[in-house]
Protein backbone atom coordinates (compact mmCIF):
# COMPACT_ATOMS: atom_id res chain seq x y z
CA UNK A 1 0.00 0.00 0.00
CA UNK A 2 1.33 3.39 -1.21
CA UNK A 3 1.75 5.82 1.34
CA UNK A 4 -0.86 8.41 -0.04
CA UNK A 5 -3.67 5.33 0.16
CA UNK A 6 -2.31 4.27 4.08
CA UNK A 7 -2.97 8.10 4.87
CA UNK A 8 -6.46 7.83 2.82
CA UNK A 9 -7.60 4.89 4.96
CA UNK A 10 -6.29 6.15 7.86
CA UNK A 11 -8.91 9.29 7.81
CA UNK A 12 -11.91 6.55 6.39
CA UNK A 13 -10.82 4.42 9.86
CA UNK A 14 -11.00 7.20 11.98
CA UNK A 15 -14.34 8.90 10.69
CA UNK A 16 -15.92 5.48 11.32
CA UNK A 17 -14.37 5.55 14.90
CA UNK A 18 -16.20 8.80 15.26
CA UNK A 19 -19.85 7.27 13.94
CA UNK A 20 -19.20 8.81 10.59
CA UNK A 21 -20.68 6.69 7.60
CA UNK A 22 -18.71 6.73 4.22
CA UNK A 23 -21.06 7.19 1.91
CA UNK A 24 -18.78 7.64 -0.94
CA UNK A 25 -14.88 6.69 -1.67
CA UNK A 26 -13.89 8.08 -3.88
CA UNK A 27 -16.63 11.31 -3.86
CA UNK A 28 -17.54 11.99 -7.62
CA UNK A 29 -16.95 15.39 -8.31
CA UNK A 30 -17.84 17.22 -11.42
CA UNK A 31 -16.93 21.23 -12.69
CA UNK A 32 -17.88 21.59 -16.16
CA UNK A 33 -16.38 19.50 -18.50
CA UNK A 34 -13.82 18.62 -15.35
CA UNK A 35 -14.15 14.78 -13.59
CA UNK A 36 -12.12 16.10 -10.36
CA UNK A 37 -12.43 13.09 -9.33
CA UNK A 38 -10.49 10.47 -11.06
CA UNK A 39 -7.59 13.73 -11.65
CA UNK A 40 -4.46 11.67 -11.97
CA UNK A 41 -2.13 14.37 -9.98
CA UNK A 42 -4.41 14.91 -6.54
CA UNK A 43 -5.51 12.67 -4.09
CA UNK A 44 -9.11 11.31 -3.79
CA UNK A 45 -11.88 12.54 -1.55
CA UNK A 46 -14.32 10.77 -0.03
CA UNK A 47 -17.68 11.67 1.92
CA UNK A 48 -19.35 11.07 4.49
CA UNK A 49 -22.35 11.90 6.58
CA UNK A 50 -23.28 11.55 10.33
CA UNK A 51 -26.87 12.64 11.32
CA UNK A 52 -27.92 14.86 8.67
CA UNK A 53 -24.43 16.78 8.54
CA UNK A 54 -22.79 15.51 5.11
CA UNK A 55 -18.67 16.27 4.97
CA UNK A 56 -16.43 15.93 1.74
CA UNK A 57 -12.58 15.19 2.82
CA UNK A 58 -9.73 16.27 1.03
CA UNK A 59 -7.10 13.82 2.51
CA UNK A 60 -3.10 15.49 2.00
CA UNK A 61 0.04 13.28 2.72
CA UNK A 62 2.55 15.75 2.32
CA UNK A 63 5.20 12.92 0.75
CA UNK A 64 6.94 15.61 -0.94
CA UNK A 65 10.54 16.69 -0.03
CA UNK A 66 8.96 20.21 0.25
CA UNK A 67 5.96 20.74 2.51
CA UNK A 68 5.34 24.23 1.22
CA UNK A 69 4.87 22.84 -2.12
CA UNK A 70 2.74 20.48 -0.98
CA UNK A 71 0.39 22.94 0.87
CA UNK A 72 0.19 25.27 -2.51
CA UNK A 73 -1.32 21.78 -4.00
CA UNK A 74 -3.76 21.20 -1.36
CA UNK A 75 -4.82 24.65 -0.98
CA UNK A 76 -5.54 24.97 -4.78
CA UNK A 77 -7.23 21.90 -4.58
CA UNK A 78 -9.35 23.32 -1.70
CA UNK A 79 -10.32 25.78 -3.21
CA UNK A 80 -11.19 24.48 -6.38
CA UNK A 81 -13.13 21.25 -4.72
CA UNK A 82 -15.09 23.97 -2.71
CA UNK A 83 -16.40 25.51 -5.58
CA UNK A 84 -17.64 22.81 -7.38
CA UNK A 85 -18.72 21.35 -4.62
CA UNK A 86 -21.34 24.75 -4.25
CA UNK A 87 -22.63 23.55 -7.44
CA UNK A 88 -23.09 20.13 -7.47
CA UNK A 89 -23.69 19.25 -3.64
CA UNK A 90 -23.80 23.05 -2.01
CA UNK A 91 -25.01 21.39 1.62
CA UNK A 92 -21.58 19.35 1.95
CA UNK A 93 -18.61 20.78 3.91
CA UNK A 94 -15.37 20.92 2.85
CA UNK A 95 -12.50 19.96 5.15
CA UNK A 96 -8.94 19.27 4.33
CA UNK A 97 -7.47 16.39 6.44
CA UNK A 98 -4.06 16.50 7.42
CA UNK A 99 -1.96 14.31 10.15
CA UNK A 100 -1.06 15.71 13.80
CA UNK A 101 3.00 15.85 13.03
CA UNK A 102 2.01 17.84 9.66
CA UNK A 103 -0.11 20.05 11.61
CA UNK A 104 1.94 20.55 14.43
CA UNK A 105 5.64 20.76 12.08
CA UNK A 106 3.47 22.99 9.54
CA UNK A 107 0.16 24.82 10.10
CA UNK A 108 0.78 25.93 12.89
CA UNK A 109 3.23 28.73 11.19
CA UNK A 110 1.80 32.05 10.82
CA UNK A 111 2.03 32.30 7.16
CA UNK A 112 0.78 28.95 7.04
CA UNK A 113 -1.88 30.12 9.89
CA UNK A 114 -2.41 33.18 8.10
CA UNK A 115 -3.41 31.59 4.78
CA UNK A 116 -5.47 28.87 6.30
CA UNK A 117 -7.75 31.52 7.72
CA UNK A 118 -7.75 34.17 5.03
CA UNK A 119 -8.89 31.16 2.45
CA UNK A 120 -11.25 29.97 5.09
CA UNK A 121 -9.61 26.42 5.05
CA UNK A 122 -11.27 23.74 7.27
CA UNK A 123 -9.03 21.28 9.02
CA UNK A 124 -9.40 17.39 10.28
CA UNK A 125 -6.48 17.24 11.93
CA UNK A 126 -6.00 13.06 12.75
CA UNK A 127 -3.60 10.92 14.24
CA UNK A 128 -1.90 7.83 12.44
CA UNK A 129 -0.91 5.79 15.35
CA UNK A 130 -4.07 5.73 16.71
CA UNK A 131 -6.24 6.46 14.12
CA UNK A 132 -8.53 8.94 15.52
CA UNK A 133 -10.12 11.95 14.64
CA UNK A 134 -7.70 14.59 17.01
CA UNK A 135 -9.44 17.83 16.11
CA UNK A 136 -11.79 19.74 13.98
CA UNK A 137 -10.37 23.55 13.32
CA UNK A 138 -12.65 25.51 13.96
CA UNK A 139 -14.00 23.21 16.35
CA UNK A 140 -17.29 21.03 14.95
CA UNK A 141 -19.66 20.69 17.98
CA UNK A 142 -20.20 16.72 17.23
CA UNK A 143 -22.16 16.27 20.11
CA UNK A 144 -25.35 18.57 18.84
CA UNK A 145 -25.15 17.22 15.35
CA UNK B 1 17.62 23.34 -20.48
CA UNK B 2 14.63 21.79 -18.64
CA UNK B 3 11.40 23.03 -20.12
CA UNK B 4 10.76 24.65 -16.81
CA UNK B 5 13.98 27.07 -17.40
CA UNK B 6 12.72 27.18 -20.86
CA UNK B 7 9.61 29.03 -19.89
CA UNK B 8 11.45 31.04 -17.37
CA UNK B 9 14.09 32.69 -20.17
CA UNK B 10 10.91 33.21 -22.76
CA UNK B 11 8.77 35.29 -20.10
CA UNK B 12 12.33 36.93 -19.63
CA UNK B 13 12.73 37.69 -23.13
CA UNK B 14 9.32 38.70 -23.74
CA UNK B 15 9.06 41.33 -20.82
CA UNK B 16 12.22 43.04 -22.32
CA UNK B 17 11.14 43.11 -25.68
CA UNK B 18 8.06 44.96 -23.97
CA UNK B 19 10.51 47.60 -21.91
CA UNK B 20 10.23 45.73 -19.06
CA UNK B 21 13.52 45.99 -16.79
CA UNK B 22 14.17 42.31 -15.20
CA UNK B 23 15.06 43.64 -11.76
CA UNK B 24 15.53 40.18 -9.68
CA UNK B 25 15.79 36.51 -11.20
CA UNK B 26 15.27 35.31 -8.99
CA UNK B 27 13.22 37.80 -7.02
CA UNK B 28 14.03 36.63 -3.38
CA UNK B 29 10.76 36.81 -1.09
CA UNK B 30 9.86 35.67 2.77
CA UNK B 31 7.23 35.00 5.00
CA UNK B 32 7.43 34.32 8.25
CA UNK B 33 10.30 31.62 8.49
CA UNK B 34 9.90 30.52 4.98
CA UNK B 35 12.26 31.63 2.20
CA UNK B 36 9.70 31.10 -0.64
CA UNK B 37 12.25 31.94 -3.18
CA UNK B 38 14.61 29.34 -2.88
CA UNK B 39 11.68 26.18 -2.25
CA UNK B 40 12.44 22.89 -4.35
CA UNK B 41 8.85 21.95 -5.93
CA UNK B 42 8.04 25.67 -6.36
CA UNK B 43 8.54 27.27 -9.94
CA UNK B 44 10.86 30.29 -8.96
CA UNK B 45 9.78 33.92 -10.23
CA UNK B 46 11.35 37.12 -11.41
CA UNK B 47 10.40 40.51 -10.92
CA UNK B 48 10.54 43.78 -13.26
CA UNK B 49 9.84 47.26 -13.05
CA UNK B 50 8.36 49.56 -15.82
CA UNK B 51 8.10 53.55 -15.99
CA UNK B 52 7.67 53.00 -11.66
CA UNK B 53 5.39 50.02 -11.80
CA UNK B 54 6.69 47.25 -10.24
CA UNK B 55 5.73 43.67 -11.24
CA UNK B 56 6.02 39.98 -9.77
CA UNK B 57 5.47 37.28 -12.52
CA UNK B 58 5.06 33.42 -11.01
CA UNK B 59 5.95 31.10 -14.06
CA UNK B 60 4.17 28.21 -14.43
CA UNK B 61 4.92 25.86 -17.16
CA UNK B 62 2.11 23.32 -17.12
CA UNK B 63 4.30 20.08 -18.06
CA UNK B 64 2.64 17.40 -15.24
CA UNK B 65 0.50 15.31 -17.12
CA UNK B 66 -2.63 16.76 -15.61
CA UNK B 67 -2.98 20.37 -16.27
CA UNK B 68 -5.47 20.59 -13.64
CA UNK B 69 -3.50 19.58 -10.39
CA UNK B 70 -1.02 21.90 -12.20
CA UNK B 71 -3.30 24.72 -11.66
CA UNK B 72 -3.91 23.67 -8.25
CA UNK B 73 -0.44 24.10 -7.53
CA UNK B 74 -0.37 27.38 -9.19
CA UNK B 75 -3.47 28.56 -7.91
CA UNK B 76 -2.29 27.99 -4.22
CA UNK B 77 1.15 29.42 -4.88
CA UNK B 78 -0.15 32.34 -6.28
CA UNK B 79 -2.30 33.28 -3.33
CA UNK B 80 0.34 32.61 -0.61
CA UNK B 81 2.85 34.76 -2.89
CA UNK B 82 0.33 37.39 -2.62
CA UNK B 83 0.19 37.29 0.79
CA UNK B 84 3.64 37.24 1.24
CA UNK B 85 4.05 40.21 -1.52
CA UNK B 86 1.48 42.35 0.55
CA UNK B 87 4.10 42.41 3.61
CA UNK B 88 7.15 42.71 2.14
CA UNK B 89 6.91 44.67 -0.71
CA UNK B 90 3.63 45.56 -0.98
CA UNK B 91 3.29 48.05 -4.03
CA UNK B 92 4.72 45.16 -6.15
CA UNK B 93 2.04 43.38 -8.01
CA UNK B 94 2.08 39.77 -8.79
CA UNK B 95 0.90 37.91 -12.45
CA UNK B 96 1.00 34.51 -13.35
CA UNK B 97 2.74 34.10 -16.38
CA UNK B 98 0.94 30.72 -18.94
CA UNK B 99 1.40 30.49 -22.66
CA UNK B 100 -0.89 30.96 -25.45
CA UNK B 101 -1.25 27.47 -25.76
CA UNK B 102 -2.24 26.61 -22.30
CA UNK B 103 -4.50 29.47 -21.53
CA UNK B 104 -6.53 28.37 -24.68
CA UNK B 105 -6.49 24.72 -24.18
CA UNK B 106 -7.25 24.92 -20.40
CA UNK B 107 -7.72 28.47 -18.90
CA UNK B 108 -10.51 29.63 -21.36
CA UNK B 109 -13.23 26.43 -19.78
CA UNK B 110 -15.73 27.90 -17.55
CA UNK B 111 -14.49 26.25 -14.21
CA UNK B 112 -10.93 27.68 -14.25
CA UNK B 113 -12.24 31.29 -15.57
CA UNK B 114 -14.25 31.27 -12.74
CA UNK B 115 -11.58 30.22 -10.09
CA UNK B 116 -9.26 33.10 -11.81
CA UNK B 117 -11.95 35.37 -11.12
CA UNK B 118 -13.44 34.44 -7.86
CA UNK B 119 -9.05 34.26 -6.35
CA UNK B 120 -8.65 37.69 -8.75
CA UNK B 121 -5.30 35.76 -10.24
CA UNK B 122 -3.65 38.16 -12.87
CA UNK B 123 -2.94 36.67 -15.90
CA UNK B 124 0.04 37.34 -18.11
CA UNK B 125 0.05 35.29 -21.45
CA UNK B 126 2.80 34.68 -23.54
CA UNK B 127 3.63 33.11 -26.71
CA UNK B 128 6.48 31.09 -27.06
CA UNK B 129 7.39 30.70 -30.38
CA UNK B 130 7.87 34.72 -30.92
CA UNK B 131 9.07 34.78 -27.20
CA UNK B 132 6.66 37.89 -26.99
CA UNK B 133 3.57 39.03 -24.41
CA UNK B 134 0.67 38.41 -25.95
CA UNK B 135 -2.53 39.43 -23.61
CA UNK B 136 -2.47 41.14 -19.67
CA UNK B 137 -5.62 40.13 -17.96
CA UNK B 138 -7.16 42.22 -17.11
CA UNK B 139 -6.09 44.42 -19.63
CA UNK B 140 -2.87 46.87 -18.64
CA UNK B 141 -2.87 50.02 -19.92
CA UNK B 142 0.62 50.25 -20.60
CA UNK B 143 0.77 53.21 -22.80
CA UNK B 144 -0.12 54.98 -19.75
CA UNK B 145 2.36 53.52 -17.39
Amino acid sequence: MSAKDKFHEVVKTALIKDNWLITHDPYPLQAGTFDLSIDLGAEKIIAAEREGLQIAVEIKSFMSPSNISSFYGALGQFIAYRRALKVQDSKRILYLAVSTDIYERFFITSFIQELVTENNVLLLIYNIDNEVIQKWLPLMNTDNI
